[in-house]
């Protein structure tokens, strides 16, 4: 049908999450008639994040400092610490522009089903950290799902006996949120978490 | 918010056709995840295209040969010249396996509105092509639009003269189709070139 060299292109881009094989053929198309703008950008890009992007040692975060620029920014405020499930999450939080703290980085949540355990996710070097540095409070910025909050009961009891306060997201109506729309487990914990106007 | 390596690649891979800002930032943290199993090989697939893929000079295929490989297979009948808008209509038309003869990329179809003439297709390439060549029929496979239809017209006006047959597909119910979620154009159609069962 087509070159082989295009078809395993195909093959590799269909890989990418939100592409399936036929949007795949068309990013390859779209990247053949874009040669000079944005092909051989997107090479030079993939090399670049390749030879430079790297864990940081201190939280997880990628970055191409290591420490990360997060963890090096003498300005962020060193006594919280924000653990989050995945690097996209720490994006999500820090496009908001709102927290000021640290991160901590899991790389994943407990899970039975799939084997992830406490030694998976280095919940020791979690405690380890927490228990060596100025921290003054850990904030569980994890999904609201079942591995999620099981994580956190888990990271809770771990940090518990040290005495640092440990908290997590708010649970309520999201901004924009229709009421009839919402879920009732959502709906009963908003009502529940009611504070005065 | 993360490494100006990493936007810049985001921000280039949500230029991808069906890949939106939130979609490629979830795609670059795929690829940041799996060097050695999808952004080492992605780097390598691209590197290959971007050496060898080239444009036939015969019909406008990509391919790594010159002429391209359905150009240069004598087992391909030299006497039917499909014409298409795109090299995706041209591997839509091979996946199906059906067609035997060779293919016409035209790159585009006329549109005044986006200041696109004959000059700009190469019809003259076009006419001279059928003119030379054994050529015994040109199917236009040219999409069902305004613009595709103006296409067609234009290129049966120039090659009608020199007395080839020129044909364009059949248009209908197409396979699987419900006749109550058909729009009334198509069912016009096909009541139109209906025929014995």
């Amino acid at each position: 049908m087509s070159a082989g060299e295009i078809d395993r292109l195909i093959g590799l881009l269909a890989r990418l999450p939100g592409l399936g094989p036929r949007s795949a053929r068309r990013a390859a198309l779209h990247l053949l008639k874009r040669r000079e703008s944005l092909m051989d950008p997107l090479m030079e890009a993939l090399g670049a994040v390749a030879a430079s992007v790297r864990l940081c040692p201190v939280c997880g975060n990628l970055d191409t400092r290591a420490p990360c620029s997060i963890c090096a920014d003498p300005r962020r405020d060193g006594t919280l610490i924000c653990v989050v499930r995945d690097v996209a999450d720490l994006w999500a939080l820090e496009r908001g522009g709102v927290f000021s703290g640290r991160y901590h980085v899991l790389g994943g949540l407990l899970s039975a089903i799939d084997g992830v355990g406490p030694e998976d996710l280095g919940l020791d070097r979690l405690q380890a950290r927490v228990a060596e540095g100025p921290v003054a409070e850990v904030i569980l910025a994890l999904p609201a799902t079942v591995e999620g909050q099981t994580t956190a009961h888990v990271i809770a009891d771990l940090i518990e006996p040290t005495g640092i306060t440990v908290s997590g997201l708010a649970q309520g109506v999201p901004v924009g949120g229709e009421l009839d729309y919402l879920d009732d487990g959502t709906l009963t914990a908003a009502l529940r978490a009611r504070r005065p106007v």
